[in-house]
């Protein structure tokens, strides 16, 4: 029976210690709600967080990578390996997949997956202090962007919008 | 941990009888070495028998969708449904991702798999009475081609493989 | 001899009267200069427009569809349409084709290309009135991003870019 | 208004010298039918040879390349170079973009394309000395594949396949 995936995107070599506390705690609650984490897979920033602490509560974790199987860089704490040798093209089979998607702080990679989330008029959640992107993005699509101040409010929203 | 991912590629609408057999029992022994079964996903012919194979012994398995997450037609066997919308270019996807790939019956799609998968080195098991077929991908790699005549036989190779 | 390659990007269903009146503008004057046009192919909006602009003045036009050979909806202005069956993540094929990337008018779709050429660490120029969004693109990337007023300015700054 | 697009799929770097005379005669007779010539892009092989002969006859060349812009090995004689960074994936794009398809000789990659090609409903035309394969994929889509001797054989067969 299909799983429900939540999707977490942030940056991955420049992510803010905000940024990675938030992560390891969303990666946590995501574990304890029983759903599955999906993230880009590498072993860096947002990514790498996130899967830890899903780890931490026995989730299961899925990363959708941008390179082939002969690639490093993958997070240790991903269960299942998707290779997809798309590069950022990738991202749009991430926020596909994702029943609901958290944005994690912000970033070029990020921005691109809250704007193809929006295209496929998926529900996203902002968890960033990246202010000029909160009214960038809510004001392209009022509907479908929530903006949320803690990872505990972001699992309530992705509760609201699931249930 | 990262888990082990077995492929298993066949044809949807015009799977024959003996395919669907052999699915089956595929899907059943991939669970039961504890490997994680991924297909593409779809509701029909081997993708659907392998994995209701795969759930009659509990194991995990992954569909690689050709379509976005407003289609029809997903296996209800699949437990994570990745939604790529990128059609049969997903093939490279279903095989990269597989660290065996095991080709059940022949068919357009199946063919692009395994050369896809030739192409990018990886070893693949062929349970098919398809003779052309064998002997023309026997020949194009003759190392990476692995022809077997049973589904025990295919999970005995692949074990050969992975160990 | 390669061609250069210049990428207007910008809304389909919901482009604004100054948006089309902008993209067609911007089509005559890459095909002036001897650029090769390239967008998204789609015979609506943005992209219908500047791919009429440019064969106005005899340019050549590239469309790269996210549909397949099979699909209503093409540009009947795009001379060479390149068929991608992928949705929205040809999105990222057209930012990497484009040797400068011009978005014309704002939406999600525009949105994600912007992102993802930024990801790409590629110069992208804003014609837009969307002042949140000019706000939050330089922001994030105020060496690669180029905002301006007109067609007239964009072209000169893509040249400023190539030369 | 949409040119007419010949795609030609053949080995990288282990074409013979058979294959390359064969690409090179067929670049120069799609040019001379005023056709557009799609590859895969590379500076090797099939792909480039058939470059070379289109652009002796003045044609016009598309090169649907698997990496970034950042790569080396785009062929010299490519006009437009599309970078998909899809690696393998970008295989689909050739054979859905291709109105005819032509296989030059056979390898794993080529393979794929012409099994792609043959899922897609698409006519493919095999040039080839593989025997293996002239079965195999003749067995597998006796309507849409054409097996030929010649270069001049290949483009008689796409005429009667196009007009």
């Amino acid at each position: 029976m299909r799983k429900i995936i939540i999707g977490v995107m942030g940056r991955g070599e420049n992510a803010t210690a905000n940024d990675l506390q938030n992560a390891y705690t969303l990666g946590q609650l995501i574990a304890k709600q029983g759903w599955v984490l999906l993230t880009g897979g590498r072993n860096v920033g947002v990514m790498d967080a996130v899967n830890k602490g899903a780890k931490s509560a026995d989730g299961l974790t899925i990363g959708i990578l941008p390179g082939d199987y002969n690639q490093d860089g993958i997070s240790p704490s991903v269960d299942i390996a998707i290779f997809t040798d798309m590069g950022n093209a990738r991202n749009n089979i991430n926020i596909l997949t994702s029943d609901v998607v958290i944005a994690c702080g912000m970033g070029a990679g990020t921005a691109s997956e809250i704007a193809l989330a929006l295209k496929a008029n998926k529900q996203v959640i902002l968890l960033t202090n990246d202010e000029e992107g909160k009214l960038f993005f809510k004001k392209l699509s009022p509907e479908n962007v929530h903006i949320v101040e803690s990872a505990e409010n972001a699992i309530a929203t992705a509760k609201a919008i699931l249930y």
